[in-house]
């Protein structure tokens, strides 16, 4: 696999409204972007920082996997995201044969319409990790 | 304050001996330093991925931080660090000043040679978040 740099940083919050304000007054970063990703039922917020992006990630429903993460850890960082050169199905078929879990299969589209697919922390020594690529490059 | 990039993202690990050979192997990224850092009471290991360093941290002792942070969530992301531009001690006396609670209250030396300063997580929304200078730059 051949990663490139760090896409983003996923952060899960309670609120992007209480959230954003200390990104930006206190760390000074600028918020470029809000949108909703309603498979994944969070609302996202996006500050650029460098090559990489932070990615608030607030859930609109109880349900949500990122719910359930503030649930049992509390708010934090929730997952990192690596940006492929090889494509994403590649990527995924190479770890797969490593013997690495696989949340998804196949690559899906997440924010930012980026085809995107989540390794399964149990073989990642626990960083919950997403595979991305944009295929607009 | 003024942040440059992430310059480095803390990764828990009870083992670099387990934890490398999936960097490597799986990941293929390459570890090019191993480092103790005596007063934190870890052994790091770091990666280069584009502008950012992956540091897993693994605990040198069973009182250090980073073994009861493992103890309490798990192995997984400890820190985020970022690198500032004017200065460790200014972003330190900038943030104080917005009533954000800090875990260092002075710049001290961290893996590398870095400058560095903790912000405390009960004022960042729950990410541990670092800022790091580097004094030879």
């Amino acid at each position: 696999m051949n990663i490139s740099h760090i896409e983003h940083l996923g952060i899960a919050v309670k609120s992007l409204e209480q959230a954003i304000p200390y990104y930006e007054n206190v760390l000074g970063l600028k918020c470029y972007s809000i949108e909703e990703v309603a498979d994944q039922k969070v609302k996202t917020a996006f500050f650029k920082v460098g090559q990489t992006k932070l990615e608030l990630l607030e859930p609109t429903s109880e349900d949500s996997a990122v719910a359930k993460f503030i649930e049992k850890r509390g708010e934090g960082i929730h997952h990192l995201a690596f940006a492929v050169e090889d494509g994403v199905a590649n990527a995924l078929a190479e770890v797969e044969a490593k013997e690495v879990k696989l949340i998804d299969k196949a690559p899906r589209k997440g924010a930012e319409g980026l085809n995107i697919a989540f390794l399964h922390p149990k073989s990642t020594i626990g960083v919950l990790t997403e595979l991305c690529e944009d295929p607009n490059k």
